[in-house]
């Protein structure tokens, strides 16, 4: 803004609502509305992207029921504009439909409407569609082209729809370059962007240089709620050049003001092409060194405060108050608990459940009991072995086969998931999995047994960053998680002397290979060039391309990392995976 | 063709190659080439489109190990061209690929490739990505924007990739309109399309319109293969105005030639907007009288070829040879049993599993051992009794709550899931699902019990449908399935006296509100409008909307409809429901 027209600016107010709502949830946005949006004379109230209906719908948009109540909301919105002073304006994500004669939406348009006295227009279209990885909006919507500055009372207001803000090699358009410095007073930007860890930071890197560019302000306006596995942070915040003016709460809803100045003082644009573009979401999480790279202590309080909310959220809608967890002795499920534990709400009841089978330790009983005992939760101990003989008899006792190896030692895990679901039906709790990203990319579980559950807290992060977070915990909350579960080595304790090391490589190599084929998706060529053992990269391709069978049936993961497994992740199971391998080594 | 310049087609053959490979296969795609691929002068041979990597990729495409590999068939391809005389012709569905600096593919084009003694170049790119239900288009490929029409000695051959051939309201762009009436001299589309149910009737109706419009042939060219969900059925033809002049096999790899005619006659073009428009997809397979529309002997004998490919493909490529089906003396089970003995191959085992529990009545046993006896298939009399006791007193052992209900009927199922795995990791075999689409609506059915297995091959098929299948099979295969299963009402037989008609209604309302409700998306009060009863409508929806979790960890299922459970259905898990319903009904 130029210093000699800051007079048209004086006395306007932003006001920021980060907003969290159930997906769907037209009474309660409608209430929001109601309670909260009676802007004043000089106020801009700004909500986020697809504030009106929540996000991601995938295919509830195409639902006639949806768009039925849907359109039942926005009549009461627009009824909503005549209590609305003169000069009063809200900015608001939501959806415009067109339909063909037969009533089927032609149309679906990401839109921003500007709400007045003067009625309900939707003022601009969303051009950048996001369409990789978990995202499928171009399935949905349709694209706008145009450029949009809102004049509000002489103030030039540039808007952008979440995606619009990145700039891309690969994407064809470029929003934010259809503005010149100077255009604009301020940048709006109403976002529902899915949370991973280090996201936060690119997005503000991006608005620092978009800020200096055009030599505006960027208002950053996000969503909370988490939506099956994907999470959003909330974190809106207001970028002035190089500095962020405000960052509203991480993970719950929030409202905040903002006054533009009468001056600012801009940075020379840089150009960030590489370090903020959309390729920069397949790089690895990897130091110099090619090791995963270790977590801090911000990531760990981040990671803690984003698997607490993501399982209530996922428990709330999906109507639990009980939560049943198996527990191994081992350090997963007690990281499970402790999390549950760390996030339980008022009146909801978490239980612990110890199943040895003959192979099981004594030490697992009580590691178990006592980190039950420093969480203050019931175990209950409830022994598999007689059941684990009985049907092996019954499994004599009608095939002649001898019962051994791989069919006893899934069996007790498959035993151990019917009697938790038994005890699921009997008191109504959710079952919450316990299965970690490294053994999902292995397929170090067996199906129907140990990687049952409703939703999976840990899936993903890697067994190293399960220590990790394990530690950060114990150093933050008194040590809860017994130093016994995280010192021994890792045993799905299914036959006699058994260990994780036998089997898999060792973990911190498996996590760093299980990166670069997930993130990056290198070849073993490409991984063996960092220095990578060659039997090493060799078993981890080949559990891994022999195991996506059990991925496809897995339950929800909450996602804090660019590349989870789950719905942003598809791959085939029936393939000719040769082409997986180097030349001659097939 | 203008009958004047007929001359220059003279001695120009086509060859049409329905090619049949495992998707990456790509010593098999190039051996093919080598083997088939030897066109004579005055030849033009065609294969469908992503003929050259298989289809659908998913991100396989992004995957540097298959791009690495995929680069490395282009090559050999292209050292091929040397051996072409001159005058042959391959026209080769393939992609192409443009790449970033960083080595990352920034733009994957769906071209055909034009390959002779020149060389190989990509002379078209798919305009039309199909991005909706199942396809993902738009996710992986960039899209073209021009028609092209291809010369070869004189002769002018419009070219089109799959979707390209379709119209619709809601497309921005019409590939086909592109085209004048006479400037081609024939049209050519290479195609992956997917099965279903009637899509090929589409497909004719579709050819013929475009035929007498651009007044040419119309050469379709398909894939065959069964890639997890998705079957591609082959049945390439040729369309010459209201005449098909050849149909491809069923399901199996087939070439054929074609010689352009001195002249054709054309209809007057009518224009098919509604008929064959994508929207028409959408449309619920039901009858006048809103019943779900009976299926005829041609539709038994396409389903059951499907079923059968679909699950040999599957099978195949898991490098599964055996197969355990658990049966419970019910229909859905015994057609399971059923259509993989129809499709048995040499040198493959299949046997059955019986699992009585307490509740179980001698009948389902003394019909399963009858069919087995009709299929000469080994039954195996596996009780659960003893185990679902010893259960039943160990949760009693360690909670004090008593064991009933829901409880004590889940865990029968359960146990069953546990067995029957235990039984396939003994002899390395397959589970097959036995689940079908009325259940699989309602969610009525026990989550790691009853729905456990690899692949379901009746999961996109109403019960009604069920039946008429085994019906067609008796008829058609000597009376295989005993009338005893196809006669008694269905049970689950998890307690005493239980039938399926107490707690839902009856199947072929069941079948009919759930295809609205699924097809075409409507509201209950559309349904109700129909005259359906409003308590059974509740019903369905209430059971639909609380069991999206069993639906999301769901084996994959056989796509055999328009609109079917599985990779193109996304529903979010966790969201607020009420949308669903009419107001003041919550």
């Amino acid at each position: 803004m130029g210093q000699d027209d800051c007079i048209k600016v004086i006395g306007m107010k932003f006001k920021i609502h980060q907003t969290h709502h159930t997906i769907c949830d037209f009474d309660q946005i409608y209430k929001y509305i109601e309670d909260n949006a009676q802007a004043k004379k000089g106020e801009i109230h700004l909500f986020p992207e697809n504030f009106l209906t929540g996000y991601p719908l995938a295919d509830l948009c195409l639902s006639k029921s949806f768009i039925k109540s849907y359109e039942k909301l926005l009549s009461k919105v627009e009824k909503f504009t005549k209590n609305l002073p003169k000069g009063a304006h809200l900015l608001m994500g939501g959806l415009n439909y067109e339909y063909t004669d037969s009533d089927i939406p032609s149309k679906i348009k990401n839109v921003i409407y500007h709400i007045s006295k003067d009625g309900m227009r939707d003022i601009y279209t969303k051009q950048l569609l996001p369409n990789y990885d978990i995202f499928d909006e171009k399935k949905y919507y349709s694209a706008g082209n145009e450029k949009a500055i809102l004049e509000i009372e002489g103030l030039k207001l540039g808007l952008l729809i979440c995606e619009d803000m990145w700039t891309s090699n690969v994407h064809d358009i470029d929003p934010v370059g259809k503005f010149k410095a100077g255009e604009i007073d301020i940048m709006i930007n109403l976002s529902a962007s899915p949370y991973n860890l280090g996201k936060f930071n690119k997005r503000v890197s991006r608005a620092k240089s978009i800020s200096n560019k055009l030599q505006a302000p960027f208002v950053y306006v996000n969503r909370v709620g988490g939506e099956d596995e994907i999470l959003f942070d909330g974190r809106s915040f207001i970028q002035e050049s190089d500095e962020t003016f405000y960052t509203a709460n991480l993970f719950s809803e929030d409202t905040f003001e903002y006054e533009l100045k009468s001056d600012y003082k801009y940075s020379t644009p840089v150009d960030d092409k590489e370090e903020n573009t959309w390729e920069s979401l397949f790089n690895a999480r990897v130091d110099k060194d090619h090791k995963i790279k270790e977590l801090n202590d911000d990531d760990c309080f981040e990671l803690l405060e984003a698997l607490k909310f993501g399982f209530n959220e996922y428990a709330r809608k999906s109507y639990f108050n009980n939560f049943t967890i198996a527990l191994s002795g081992g350090i997963d499920s007690a990281l499970v608990l402790a999390l549950i534990r760390l996030g339980l709400k008022e009146g909801h009841y978490l239980e612990a459940v110890y199943m040895p089978s003959i192979y099981s330790s004594p030490l697992s009983y009580d590691l178990s009991s006592e980190l039950c005992k420093n969480l203050g939760i019931p175990l209950y101990n409830l022994p598999i072995k007689f059941l684990h003989s009985t049907a092996k008899n019954a499994m004599g006792g009608t095939f002649s086969m001898p019962f051994e190896g791989i069919a006893d030692e899934n069996i007790q895990s498959r035993l151990r998931g019917t009697l938790l679901y038994a005890r699921s039906n009997q008191i109504n709790s959710m079952v919450v999995n316990t299965s970690n990203k490294s053994e999902l990319t292995v397929g170090y579980s067996t199906q129907y047994g140990d990687s049952v559950g409703a939703i999976s807290l840990l899936g993903d992060l890697y067994k190293t960053e399960v220590y990790a977070l394990c530690r950060y915990i114990n150093k933050n909350h008194g040590n809860i998680i017994p130093k016994g579960i995280i010192d021994r080595p890792p045993t799905a304790e299914l036959r006699e002397g058994q260990v994780d090391s036998a089997s898999l490589p060792e973990y911190e190599t498996l996590d760093s290979i299980a990166e670069y084929l997930l993130s990056n998706r290198y070849t073993k060529e490409d991984i063996l060039n960092f220095g990578f053992n060659r039997e090493e990269i060799d078993l981890v391709f080949n559990l891994y391309k022999k195991t996506e069978y059990k991925r496809s049936q897995f339950c929800p993961i909450i996602k804090v990392s660019a590349k989870s497994f789950g719905f942003g992740y598809r791959i085939p199971i029936a393939k000719q995976s040769s082409y997986l391998f180097a030349e001659g080594d097939k």
